[in-house]
């Protein structure tokens, strides 16, 4: 349990402090753009899939870790545990950037571009096919599951790419809450919290229902 | 058989979500470039295919099925009720944007940018290879299928990366006709609609000279 | 021996018509940018050899099948045939693009940027690096062969990536004849014939050297 | 031990020639943009991994080198000869560039754009990382190592993309050596040199600590 709370944790570190650092760095530098930004959230999960999931299993997401327990892949106490792990990487992760750059472009927080119910769906339906794709692609009894690292990044990357200008594509509220916490702006972080881990939860009913 | 039907309406929803989302949403914000929503549709459909490949074989794709008809590999109902869960999936996707977004960009129909000709060839030859790149990763008998989901997602996001701004770079019915549709603009669509299904059809008659 | 030079013929048609096509394309929409046309050239050939490789080895570049005879891997009369496939394949994708869109931007043909010995030194080490990658990843006894259509792809993606701007990055005397002689712009295409054979012999020699 | 040294100073020649000649190519054309420069590097340590790997172990830097003699995997001489074997690459591929380019971008040098203090964190941070990675896709005893050439590419790309505008993202002693000594720029090097060795060694520590 403690390697996998330090994979957690590690792994939630560096997701963020990529992810959250590409938006800040491109805010003072001009020179990532949206795809660079996009590319950086894809390809970091992807890394640390890879690095961690035989380890931890690699959720680095509150979200996520709550659809495992709906679907019964690790207990209440468990996921508690990863959460705590989680978020206390993802703060670390806002820490740094924030001792490193200032508090530039919110740290990188998710907000939505036009009305919060746009983004409230959106969020729902991205965590919905993210944690689809883990299901699919890492659970799933014939899955060839040494490339889900590949399915998973990949769906962080695109989502990431094609909804990130409207709703900053979070599907983890660690993600969201860390760089709001730090950089205090808790405009509509509840959006990021709820839809989602409904999403998450959404997807594990609709998995459960189809292949048990 | 109601297991493949969900993957294969879930899968197809996510591809036109995505794909013809980015569209939207580029339009929107300009932040994707023609780069962005390239890179979307191949990693869309490369995701789709670890998640739902083993499930539903992961057409997603009218003129795929028909191809996998053409070649033995699924009966003609099989592909009826493929072709149905695939238009009710895109048509579903169709309509969430139009929800969220309103009639922008129509929806991300694909359409020719200059002569209805030029782009009738195009889909065919594009689609022809879709379904060559189909036949040889995924179905044929010394190919190392597991890096199928790779050559194939590789394959729609290279054809929509070079032949995007000509003529849409379909390569698949159910994400032409759903947006079209749904934003009321069926201009040309049957160029998407007989082009690729010709050239799906096509390479089946061509592998079948090949290997058998 | 059927079966392979029509796989060498629909894969170099392939490669030659997506990548060589992205760059006409280009000119015309101006939407591909530089990096999409790198993209699109990595790509095409990381997807064909997956679909190809188990059938003809997925060579699709006469300097490419020059140095498995050097190294000893094919016959002199099966390189002859290969090459003629090749260049068949390469020239009917040349004339295709030739008819669908006129005779723009030389048909992607490659030409120096600067003098010819510099492209001529950049061709020679950037198809030595892929003749070593593909002798490292697809032919030596220890690796991991079924990586090996990734490492290619994204070499070739990469060299065209930082290359192309200076040497056009042909790496592959076919990818260059057929522009050439389809738009009729026959200057410097010895460099592209010369250079880069010479490249992909140099490293049969040397890998010959290390590994045996 | 012959093969391996050859296959460093192969590797981390074509290292260094792709990625910082990225850098000056797109300094004399302005077309590759920073992401086509991350992209190249990322895309050149993977292809280098699945040629190499099997035969040096593919580290093409010292810092990693350093790191895996803290962890017990190679003896101090071997990774003296490897290093010897790195900066020899290195320093080739500089001088390769600076005769075909001139003295351009200071030949792709790692500088500080503001602080040292605040560059030599983030090295220190991305070499923990990457280093990180290695352990957990290619050393750990349940990794799926035959993706480890993917995780590491990737970590390389991303850390290129979002820290390159600050730092460099060197993480590599060897590739910020050479185009210093060979341009004459030696101002911050020592930053390159410090951070990443520290950064290397202490994942190394925490690695131990956790697995064993």
């Amino acid at each position: 349990m403690r390697k996998k709370l330090i994979a957690e944790f590690i792994g939630t570190y560096f997701l963020v402090f990529a992810g959250t650092g590409a938006i800040v760095i491109n805010e003072i530098t001009k020179s990532l753009t949206h795809i660079g930004i996009a590319l950086t959230f894809g390809l970091v999960v992807m890394a640390l899939i890879y690095t961690f999931g035989h380890i931890s299993g690699a959720h680095f997401n509150p979200a996520v870790s709550i659809g495992f327990v709906v679907n019964g892949d690790i207990s209440v106490l468990e996921c508690l545990f990863y959460i705590i792990s989680q978020l206390l990487g993802a703060l670390s992760a806002s820490a740094t950037l924030y001792a490193l750059f200032g508090n530039i472009a919110k740290l990188g927080s998710t907000l939505p571009k036009f009305s919060w119910q746009q983004s409230f769906v959106l969020e729902l339906i991205l965590t919905f096919a993210l944690m689809m794709v883990i299901f699919g692609s890492a659970v799933h009894g014939k899955a060839v599951k040494s490339f889900a690292g590949i399915a998973i990044g990949a769906t962080v990357g695109l989502e990431a790419m094609f909804a990130g200008p409207i709703c900053g594509a979070s599907m983890n509220p660690a993600r969201s809450i860390a760089p709001a916490l730090v950089s205090r702006h808790l405009d509509h972080l509840w959006i990021y919290i709820v839809a989602t881990i409904l999403g998450a939860v959404l997807a594990s009913l609709v998995y459960k229902t189809i292949h048990e």
